[in-house]
């Protein structure tokens, strides 16, 4: 993959929901990233935190410890999947199947290389204190990360090839107000 | 596994945060659950809605069309990992490397089989409307699903073989106030 737009994968379920024009602005918002790779034939699935700026749509960083198994994987050349999800509100339906989520999410697929610059890691950290915490500026409200601390942290960059965003948005399905069916309530909790 | 004490894999990375007595609270807390298994060596991470109950604390259930790709490849028997992550708070250090996160997590290892039996698929489902939306009865709020609806759902139990929760609580780390390199500010914003 050598260009900036990733492509998009298939939806097979609720492809109503598919919002592939929105997959930057969904790992723009989100909080955390669960990262998926195999070894040995054995999936994992890990949190982290992360960073992504919609100026590199195909592009997002992890860091962590040296000795992590999962960056080890990554950096070997293992594929990964990064998956960010964001929960929006619980539906309830006066029918069982129809409860549902309301959400945004979008999974990537692609491959990681690490990042041994430490001025690139440095700019990196702080891009990403930035979007955890609007307005937050090293020097003035942290002290950046010293050579050491550059040194002992492990900076990935993982190249999105594909991926693909849905969410859904809005009311529950089911029997609405009034009709002969409608048994109880159904509605919307915001989260 | 034929016991329902599921035995905890290890924690390289932050071991003071190993949480492994909490991990079927974690489980029982959750909203989301990340999916991840591989298909011909690409790994996958799907969210799903998910059910957990304590009193089957190796067995987890997940639902969804009979054409998902996810419970396709799960009930064809692929390693499964399911992970769940509630982010509670980030944490803004003095020092960049010191931000973090407050979170409580959960990473499951196991394998899933199909439940057929309509009386158990009812069930399941409605002991997960009650975790979603305590109080929310069958009957009452909502109509169960009809027969049809059963079948045309697939549910599996994922019987959970290992897992390990971790959890990071509390303030930051890094520089307190009145220590001469304490730059800046430090807190946790709650979410």
């Amino acid at each position: 993959m050598d260009t900036a737009t990733p492509v998009n994968a298939t939806i097979r379920q609720h492809p109503e929901r598919a919002a592939s024009a929105e997959a930057g602005d969904f790992l723009a918002a989100g909080t955390v990233a669960h990262v998926g790779f195999q070894v040995d034939g054995q999936p994992y699935v890990i949190p982290f935190s992360y960073q992504y700026d919609s100026s590199a749509p195909d592009r997002l960083y992890l860091h962590g410890g040296h000795s992590s198994h999962t960056l080890r994987a990554l950096a070997a050349g293992a594929a990964v999947c990064v998956t960010v999800t964001m929960v929006d509100g619980l539906v309830y339906s006066r029918t069982a199947l129809n409860h549902s989520m309301n959400y945004r999410s979008v999974v990537c697929f692609g491959r990681a290389q690490p990042i041994e610059d430490p001025e690139q890691k440095q700019a990196v950290f702080a891009r990403m204190i930035e979007r955890y915490f609007p307005g937050r500026t090293a020097g003035e409200h942290y002290a950046p990360a010293t050579e050491a601390q550059l040194r002992a942290t492990a900076l990935l960059a993982v190249t999105i090839e594909s991926m693909t965003a849905k969410a859904r948005r809005g009311a529950p399905t089911g029997p609405l107000d009034g009709e002969p069916e409608a048994l109880g309530t159904c509605g919307v909790v915001p989260l």
